[in-house]
């Protein structure tokens, strides 16, 4: 229900964003009640028409009162329900009928309160989709949209006008974020508490900002995500226009717990959300601070061409650990062309250090200081600049705000400063925030707030590719599935390499027999050796347990086929034997695991990591959303620290990189068209500097689907 | 020099941190100048005998003003120098003539510029050690001493008296941190700008305000340190009773370059730093809030007994964002005892989630929010608490505060809290501050300043151990290093083995010699099958060049020995040859790597780290300052990813950890003993289940020590 809602819902969100006229449901004049808080803020933050929908009283606030949603004058652009949660799905319903298109549902009582409260809210979802209703909520604080002038929550304090528009799934950190915010000068051309999410989620919100032109950033908290591949398909779509900066909490397992508790989202695996992030063009912020400096930065500042940080400084000690916090957050140290270094040897004193960091010295006074950025500012190898200055008595905070702000203006690069001041700063802050250069006290958070700007400009220059249209036999895989399917077969092992071969992918070669005798028939077509592998879906350890055997000469092949068979008979005398696989004896080469698990949220999520203790021991992996393009594939592979391995390290060869990402494509692929492989795991694929062959094979099949 | 004075120095520093009278020679009374910003500072904070040394005055400010230092009444306590550098060494000369035991040298001019300022300053710490003055600086801001109420610097701002005792290398920073810490309330016992460190440096300072009582905790910002050995004893033995907060800036190959072109300290690299800091209990920060947030919590809380966190929120999002940083920051969220949740699930509605996070709800009064932290702060299996809110109506910040203020007091466990508000959270922090409870809009950062707590109480329980006492042959080292040098040798390798086996350390068995025939015959001796290498000074990866053969059988010996020579000899015609090294052909087992470097600060370095790629591609690498305890050589091992490999996976047991520890003991009594060894590589070391086994190795000797 809430998928199709969520669908069509994906409309024209205007009237709920810029409403002319708004109308509260369970508008109150007691103090202290919500609904008096909400319509108390409405009106005083509104110049349009506004209605109170109370049956005690005619006037509220002196404005109209009517006793129902049904006897509104007009059929406003927004309703605001405050209504106690029995009641709400009827006035929804009566706001269809009034032909009121857009409502936020304040009121508690839904899917945060159980089973009983769920129903409630696909009823009320229901409703909604009906009348075609953008519908807000319901649980949530409510909206606010600064370009009209409305607050249309309950919290005791509204926004500054701004370039960033806020999405939050925490209304307890909307009210956080909003009392902060007046008090940091941080403004906000949108304001959203989310709420459940029964109708309206974080993608619509995402396309209604791209196309609203006051909006600069995008910034939101979530606890998880409702649609996973349409967050994708949103965030890709909007991503090179409008930044969209994310906190997405819940990322430890203890994290997850403590959600559901909340929400009753059920948390996708971080990893699936890292990847979703990834290949969505998110910038993820790790916490509150970053989420605020990234989205101020990116909402006020030209993006840079690269990471290279030019800075300047008065004194040693700060340039050091701004030079510091540039290699710490990945980004370069500038090295300036030689115009610019000559300008400063002739520009600065000789006791000044002219590289990067330049360090203009305590007795610097308002023209060096002018004179040293200007030049870092423009020389060609410098794309961002962080200004740092100790406190000095013959230069004063506000010139030297004043200095960075047109400089800043002159050059389109990013600029942070680092003023190492408490009240001595404090006149200075009006002319940085007029100009929208943040500043702290801390170097390192000055160089922070760029590895943020850095990052979204490499995220404008990624062209998102579609996967290769790839040739695969769809039908085989069928057959397969059915087949294991009506066996009764939901764990299935090597047996069904026959999946990967019809998708395309190198497998080694050989085959399943039933009995010894024609192992050893199927092994003289091999080769000099073969391994045999034990096939049975009770034993999926089967190399621990004996039932792998390698380097089998051929003539040896029926004996040791004899022998396996009655070991396992013996040591497992309960597991059901299959037959045995004979396949070809491949020569070492380096060996990598291709893996999918389906997320709840995102769907099938593709792991690549090297064989044996990379990611065993070190958990050297990488994970990607499916479906994957070459490009996303080509950066699975690099994304792993064992990478260089694959490249070749001593003087050996780079391995077949080529068909390694096609395989990961063609795995992509297999997992997109079956639904129903849950999980798989092709492992051991070993790697040669010519091809690459998958050799073992564990997936599970979904039997629901039957 | 410097050496001498440093050692010599590290005396009674009373008179300097806590001095009852105070001269002042290059006192001004033209306003702008050093010397008056720095005398009207002294003035106006200290209580005790100020003079002015100047000999254009007989008075200045009120205070008596005498010609020269020869001329002052009294031998003070202490002078402050802030005269032409080029005057400055007749002056502390004329200080140690009239008795006078301390000395604060302001004046910049010294080894920040070049060679004759450091001839200077190395004259200078020449005439404080002649008449045991302790010197600071010189090029420094000055030190305060609160609990004297002397301000000599010439910072524009005092410091509040307070906790924390303040080292930094960098002026500007100091001037910086007064600044910033009076707007932010934080206090100071001492703050100590070092300068050039010429006699007293850090060690020094550790020293002293380890017996301060009133330091709870020292603060430091570090370039560099003077004294490597001497810092790690020093720290030592302070850390466990006074913590140590440091940032040392430089970490970065580019922030080396800035410190050498600031103070002209040769930066140790920061593998050596962060071994030194691990191995002596420093803290380290990684930015300035860290060391402030860290540091403020260490001064004003217990200690926690372990890293178990509990959370109290009254919202979801809050709690789950602090619940994310307790995993980033590698703490645990506490699990409650069953009676907390028993009396949890009593106390709080039922929608209140009573497992750790603990969130009491958007409706929760005082009484509710008492009850929530006073159950978790109970609780057995809780260590810390951080407190989280909302803004919310029914309950006041200050009535929070004061709540936390309460319980904190009753408990003795730390508390941090984030409430997140701007303007409504004002009100509260005259009591968070009061209590020493620091609070921040970001849960993160609560939840990061428990870490600084956590790691110190670890550290609080660490026993630093003395290395074993083991058995070695130090003459038999010293010949082999003669013989060496007698023959211009300083680059040895395989042949260099007897050196390790001198040291306890088992080799591969076998020899060197001079023919194949010898070969031959030596190889009859250790079984089936023997390795050759080449022996050559001019060969050092002899394994590249085919200078190594394995597996030759004892028959094949003589011959292949002689392809090896004719190879070397066709290849390499310059390279001379010294011979063949025959080994026994060991088993294959887990390799690793046992290295040495020389840092020029904390001298021998010890390296460890797994064979193949785990070094070269991964830089899955630790390591620790020499010499090493047992503890320290098995928590080295310990600390590289791939630690798991060496106890075993897969069913493999585990490799003689006991052998490696003490391999690893033996090369560092090696590296201590001979300080002419600059490098040393044992590599591969072979580990097997009951042994270990050093087969070849590699080491440059200092050719100076002759």
């Amino acid at each position: 229900m809430e998928e199709v809602a969520s669908t069509t819902m994906s409309g024209d969100l205007s009237g709920l964003l810029f409403p002319k006229s708004v109308a509260v449901a369970g508008a109150s004049g007691s103090p202290g009640k919500i609904g008096q808080v909400l319509f108390d803020n409405v009106v005083s933050s509104f110049d349009g028409p506004v209605y109170a929908v109370n049956p005690g009283h005619t006037e509220l606030l002196g404005r109209p009162c009517v006793p129902s949603i049904a006897d509104l004058p007009e059929a406003v652009d927004l309703a605001v329900l405050v209504i106690p949660a029995p009641t709400v799905e009827e006035a929804l319903e009566a706001c269809g009928q009034r032909g009121i298109h857009n409502a936020i549902v304040i009121s508690a009582g839904f899917k945060e309160m159980g089973a009983e409260g769920a129903a409630r809210e696909r009823a009320l979802a229901a409703v909604a989709d009906r009348h075609g209703i953008n519908m807000l909520g319901p649980n949530c604080l409510g909206l606010i949209s600064t370009q009209v002038g409305l607050n249309a929550t309950f919290a005791p304090r509204g926004a500054r006008p701004g370039e960033i528009a806020f999405i939050s799934q925490s209304g307890a950190f909307c009210t956080a974020v909003l009392d902060w915010a007046w008090k940091a000068h941080v403004g906000f051309s949108h304001f959203i508490s989310l709420g459940n999410k029964a109708v309206l989620s974080e993608e619509d919100f995402l396309e209604a900002f791209a196309v609203d032109p006051r909006t600069r950033v995008i910034a939101a908290y979530l606890e998880g995500v409702e649609h996973g591949e349409r967050f994708i398909r949103t965030a890709r779509s909007v991503s090179r226009e409008t930044p969209i900066v994310v906190i997405k909490s819940g990322r430890a397992e203890a994290g997850a717990r403590a959600v559901s508790s909340h929400t009753g989202t059920l948390a996708g695996s971080d990893s699936a959300y890292e990847a979703a992030f990834r290949q969505s063009g998110v910038l993820r912020a790790q916490n509150v601070e970053e989420l605020f400096d990234f989205a101020y930065l990116l909402a006020r500042q030209p993006l840079p061409r690269g990471r290279r940080v030019g800075i300047v400084t008065n004194a040693g000690g700060p340039g050091v650990m701004a030079t510091d916090a540039v290699e710490f957050e990945e980004l370069e140290v500038a090295r300036f062309t030689e115009p610019t270094a000559r300008a400063l040897a002739e520009r600065m004193p000789p006791a000044a250090n002219i590289y990067n960091p330049v360090d203009i010295l305590g007795d610097a006074r308002a023209d060096r200081y002018r004179d040293a950025v200007r030049l870092v500012m423009s020389d060609a190898n410098v794309d961002m600049v962080v200004a740092l200055s100790a406190p000095i008595s013959i230069l004063t905070y506000p010139e030297l705000a004043k200095i960075l702000a047109e400089e800043s203006a002159q050059h389109r690069k990013p600029v942070t400063c680092s003023f190492m001041v408490g009240e001595l700063g404090e006149e200075a802050e009006d002319i940085l925030r007029e100009a929208g250069i943040p500043s702290s006290f801390d170097p390192a958070r000055a160089v922070r707030a760029l590895r943020g700007m850095a990052r979204y400009a490499e995220i404008c220059e990624t062209e998102w590719q579609s996967p290769r249209d790839l040739e695969v036999n769809r039908m085989a895989v069928s057959e397969l599935l059915g087949k294991a399917l009506a066996r009764d077969r939901l764990r299935l092992g090597v047996e069904a390499m026959p999946m990967l071969e019809a998708y395309g992918i190198p497998t080694a070669r050989g085959g399943m027999v039933r009995t010894p005798d024609e192992a050893g028939t199927l092994a003289a077509t091999l080769g000099d050796e073969v391994v045999l592998k034990v096939v049975s879906e009770h034993l999926t350890h089967k190399t621990d347990v004996g039932g792998v055997r390698m380097g089998v000469r051929a003539r040896d092949v029926e004996q040791t086929a004899w022998d396996m068979h009655r070991m396992i008979r013996a040591r497992f005398p309960d597991a059901a034997l299959d037959g045995i696989l004979v396949q070809e004896h491949l020569p070492p080469g380096r060996e990598v695991i291709v893996g999918m698990v389906r997320d709840p949220t995102f769907g099938p999520l593709i792991m690549f990591g090297l064989g044996g203790v990379h990611v065993e021991v070190m958990g050297d992996v990488a994970f990607a959303v499916a479906p994957l393009s070459q490009a996303d594939a080509e950066d699975l592979v690099r994304r792993v620290r064992g990478y260089p391995i694959l490249r070749g390290v001593r003087g050996q060869g780079s391995i077949d990189l080529g068909a390694l990402t096609e395989v990961i494509e063609r795995i992509s692929r297999l997992a997109m068209d079956f639904p129903q492989l849950l999980e798989l795991e092709a492992n051991p694929v070993i790697c040669y500097p010519d091809r690459v062959v998958a050799v073992d094979l564990r997936l599970t099949v979904d039997g629901e689907g039957r």
